[in-house]
């Protein structure tokens, strides 16, 4: 157990998803497939509250992100939220909206990469999950659907106006936030949108071999090759040249580097502790 | 009439381009065909003080821009701005620029999308109107050439530097803008460098198209998700996220949230007010 | 010889990498053939020393990099630098990092491009080598991998997780960096990582042409639309704007510029003077 551990106990029950945690890899799975695992505002809450809590946990090393039944997640429902939402004043608008962007921030900022594996649809707030994340595994059923301005809202949700020109480029990012059109895997592939495109059917178990490989390996590595991607979009070259140098420094003292340097000699595999 | 109308009266008269305005969408037309509408003095004016008028007046929604007889735009007159930039002192070299620039600015910062038809030649400062558009959709005949450094100039005209590697990417970028090399339609769609490819002699219609749907659509959340995307190019995440969250609320006390909600019940399609 | 020539005395032998110079293009030539090129202490800090004094001297106009023998680059040697960073203290690590940062950084900011001639291995260090370029040319045989992770490292090193999203975008970004997976010439240029791909074998020679081409042209512009596209990455539109305002004022007071006006009308090819 990490000695950073505090009085804040665990939450013994996710109420509004799925988790399982094995071998370093947290599976989370959108588990309301009745409704195309439509978001609840119990749904953005637990993601808002589980990832920084797997972060605590120290045990996570990388986190597979996925949706049960016909499609990964057609977004935030329309009665539970959008008309929910029609009810609420001031203060209560921008607390939910804070919230939403919370579970991107948590997902990029978490220091273990995320990877969502998509089939069928992945549609506003759920194409911002799976935008959000740092692999998107996809099936050739995976559709992404930006549709915020169909609803009469910004395309700008829960960052996509900042990460999707970031991903596919400023032109690319404009078609797709304002007009809403879907995005088939085919194109989203070829935008860069998608990472890996697998057989039809394939996109759960692709992403939970990526994870496997990613938690057995040097996990310390992968985070902050993580979390250096995320900071330096917001870094100018000179200041991230000099976060790399000492990041570079700092892992030059871990146990990683070292076997990596005695397994070379030996001529046999590393065996990482990912630290 | 907008209640935040002051004593600056309209142009009467806009001299050295063609504007009409019809149900929301104002098009804009390089009218200068004898000369592959190479922009003058008087263009570059025009273009920087018609936008933020048309934005004062409120009631465009979308903007069109295109160009007449063979081509987009050729760029800047070889002989009415080259020749006269040639006897400039640096005060009015520096004033030159900044107008030019400032077309930008106002073509990025304007509260309605912006639409290039692209056919034939869009050159230098032609080439960089069509950059700063929200959509290029283009025709096969399109031919985008960033030829700044073809005269002896910085590549970095007009927002160039700062539009393009944002667009297609540093290492395009780089290339376009310091060789200074016609892309033509094909490579320029598969590099994100255009939005939209259609047949030929069909970019004016299918601009026209677009800009009327996006016109009579829920057009404050077109508007405000192109401010998203500008701002938050220049905007850290976590900025962007609080920024993303303020506007999204606002947008949820807007007609149009509630109009998708009522349609959507009503299993009829929304009347946008775009408000 | 240059004015601003102060005490500093020229390198008169670099005893870790070939150079020559010849009509304004220098090449630099990575010379340890029997170990794929693999960079040691020297190398590193003859490129960190080398591209300054090249740009001090001012005749440069255009630099080749390139590597002799199979491959371009294998990044650094196993032995002579990650066995030698082993035993290292805290202040020299950070110092050996802070090195090859400020090779990228002298790539990016000298006044010239920048063209990385590869063909087989771009590895590591090597891959970033050709990545901080401006130009990649390459032949089929030319893969390049960002290895870092797989001896333990962060994937951000030297610069490569600020300046690889802004070539390919975050998502690619992303899995080469994490991954340390290799990317094939034609997966390169797909992306936008490779600027041309030629014939096999005859990178080296596209390359020199190339510099020869921007050595003689108006190296002056090809310059500054450099650094316009290096300081841009790192500035918002409206300062972008105003640093291309000054730079195209001052460049239209050059020699060049005057000199493209005269030969446009004499119906002749400019004779430029790269100033």
């Amino acid at each position: 157990m990490s000695p950073f551990t505090g009085s804040a106990s665990r939450t013994q029950e996710w109420r509004h998803l799925r988790l399982s945690v094995d071998a370093g890899v947290a599976t989370v799975t959108l588990d309301r497939p009745g409704r195309l695992n439509a978001l609840t505002f119990g749904a953005y809450a637990d993601l808002r509250d589980l990832v920084p809590e797997l972060a605590r946990d120290g045990s996570v090393r990388a986190l597979v992100l996925g949706g049960e039944g016909r499609g990964f997640c057609s977004g935030g429902d329309v009665d539970d939220i959008i008309g929910a939402t029609l009810g609420m004043d001031t203060g209560r608008l921008l607390e939910f909206n804070r919230m939403t962007g919370q579970v991107v921030r948590a997902l990029r900022e978490c220091p273990f990469p995320v990877v969502a594996a998509v089939h069928g649809v992945a549609a506003g707030a759920g194409a911002v999950l799976a935008l959000a994340a740092d692999f998107r595994i996809a099936d050739p059923t995976a559709r992404f659907v930006f549709l915020f301005t169909k609803v009469g809202l910004s395309g700008g949700d829960m960052g996509a106006a900042y990460l999707l020109p970031r991903v596919v480029g400023l032109g690319h990012a404009t078609r797709l936030l304002m007009l809403g059109e879907p995005v088939a895997a085919p194109e989203a592939e070829r935008i860069g949108l998608v990472s890996r495109l697998v057989e039809e059917g394939g996109a759960d178990t692709a992403a939970r071999t990526l994870a496997r490989h990613l938690a057995t390996g040097p996990a310390l590595a992968h985070a902050q090759t993580k979390a250096l991607l995320t900071a330096e979009l917001d870094m100018p070259l000179a200041a991230s040249l000099e976060l790399d140098a000492a990041t570079q420094a700092l892992l030059m003292t871990g146990a990683d580097y070292a076997e990596f340097h005695a397994a070379f000699r030996a001529k046999r595999p590393p065996e990482w502790q990912g630290r």
